[in-house]
């Protein structure tokens, strides 16, 4: 059968059948990918949440009353080279644990709010206190208390196993889940769209070249 | 082709092909998935196994004497959303731990029931005390210690990873794997034929118009 | 083309082509799968690995000097069924924990043999101890330390993970990774053929009605 | 269609096709495949990267303020068995850890090297140090600040979820995920092409002969 579609103005459309143009109707993402363009170029902060994006939403318990939780080394690569790049990074999570902090800390954050209810709310204060605009915010988050603030910032990510209603309403889905370089992908995302990654690129290849002498 | 097929009385069905009705035919399962819907809208209380349901069946030792178990972050927001919206959560497990406790009274789950070696009995006397019947109650099991009560509870899931046999025990087979959102998957089984998920949704995307006043 | 092929004396095999022929000549394995039900039926005693086997093989050290190693659930209700059933279950292991004591003594596990160097000859030593041959005895193993032991015994498993070289060795391929169900599908392979596993079903369904008079 | 296609001087190259001739014109590997028998010949080295070669890439921290790190048996067994084939082994890594410190000397590997800024300096003095040269060193990493030091060694080995421009910069992409049989896999592409591995191989059987007299 042929792949060309007469449309209603008499035009041939080459390759779009009518299930293609239903899908496209049924669209719910606020804005098609060719906006994300637009999107990306102002952002200066790049919001975290931990469980299920930050690590794979393992809550690890031990009999003896311990807890631990999983991180990517290429993650966090990605996120000591993004501030270098000049890309601030910050974490917002509804949990609150010392193992975030030591992270963090480690990784160079210091915007850090644990134990958070309304990620909104917070949001909203961190921009006053930075002198930021929401079109300026990229988050990724994963779950359902993300969503009032992924309705809100200019670039909202979500990890490939994020849930549906979220995968919904993300202006970008990753194509790794979460801990497993979900982080990663968004940081290249957003530096490569903005011209910054082969700077960081550089680098990390120079060392060779210093070295080298 | 036409998706409609005439049925022995004249009437249309509308997309059942031959196809269908020779799986309908063969299907081994107690009932068949249609009646799934009859078995949802009176459940009550959702009981849960540990072991390859809240967790993926993995059991860590540590030299020292600890033990850990890992839940699913994504599970824990569907069994608070679960209570929210009015369905009961227990737990009955055949092995005892502090962890599984710990990680229930963090997700606000008091009926616990642990070291449980006949489950079924358990089942018997939690009716009783609660004032529930057997077509009040949903079970999410994964291995033949599960088989007993599965047997005589009103919808019985199972997780993709569960055990041939108690696959072919389970009213309804999950997609997700035990501990990596099959609890979830479960309850928003429940909650959306009961027609109640699109509450819990419009309450966390209501934070943000609370919070944007 | 025909999938007829005619042999050398003039009968015609269905179904069988020359690749297959070849592959048949080529077969490095000491018994042809067909053979396996009589390798099983003499069988007593099932001896596992440890690292790879009950495990996925994932050696986990702490930054205090602990260690830790994590089973399956499906394997351990396997290990202890298989017992019930009259199946002998023992552990030969290169290296030595505390973890793994802990682990059988739990699921009723009394023959352990950890830090052994020559597997093979720990195990002509329990031959003598618990007067058995080698034809009465199973062996799942999935490295090159395994190989000696698995050329001597009756009925030779490896996990779907196994090096190349176990693979080849292997009377019988299992499906489950190691850790992941291996054990619980070797123990079920041996108990079915050998007639003894719908016993084990009917005692856990059995719950049911005793508890349901 | 016909595998066959006419080449520019007439001869027939068989199953070559259009767009396997374009993909080798992009190929922007250093070295085509077919020079790596050259590279592995006089490699005398192996250095590891530990996080996301050695390991999965899991950074994991608990409440407590402990660490662990996981590492694969299957390494473990293949780096014992290289060093007595007479691969010396190495580790640089960018962290600092008691962890790895542990695990390598239980494997015998002296050469440690941890919390590396830049690994081609150090590699530079390791090889004054041991009287090495570049093309005897092989080097198996997965991340941005292992560009450096690939670039120079003899053979650069990448796990298969090594980063993009790392898998760019390897001479051979291994099809085993870091801290899941990635370093086991490169041991044994030295040892097979270096003739080594037969010899691996019948030290592991032997153990039969010898303990069956």
């Amino acid at each position: 059968m042929s792949e060309l579609v007469k449309t209603s103005n008499g035009q041939e459309d080459v390759g779009l059948k009518g299930g293609d143009l239903l899908s496209m109707v049924l669209e719910t993402k606020p804005l098609a990918l060719a906006d994300n363009d637009d999107r990306v170029k102002p952002i200066k902060l790049l919001i975290l949440d931990v469980d299920g994006v930050l690590t794979d939403g393992a809550i690890t318990y031990t009999n003896t009353g311990d807890e631990s939780k999983t991180f990517s080394a290429k993650d966090g690569l990605g996120i000591v080279a993004a501030q270098k790049a000049g890309l601030t990074v910050a974490v917002i999570t509804g949990r609150k644990s010392d193992i975030v902090r030591r992270r963090m800390t480690e990784l160079g954050v210091s915007h850090l709010y644990m134990g958070v209810g309304a990620k909104a709310e917070v949001l909203k204060k961190l921009l006053q206190k930075l002198g930021l605009q929401y079109k300026e915010i990229a988050y990724i988050g994963d779950d359902l208390n993300d969503l009032a603030i992924m309705q809100v910032v200019g670039l909202a990510m979500a990890p490939a196993d994020a849930v549906l209603e979220v995968q919904e309403c993300a202006h970008k889905m990753l194509t790794h889940a979460g801990g497993h370089g979900a982080v990663r992908e968004g940081i290249e995302y957003i530096l490569k769209k903005q011209g910054r990654w082969a700077q960081v690129l550089l680098q990390y290849k120079r060392e060779r070249q210093t070295k080298g002498q």
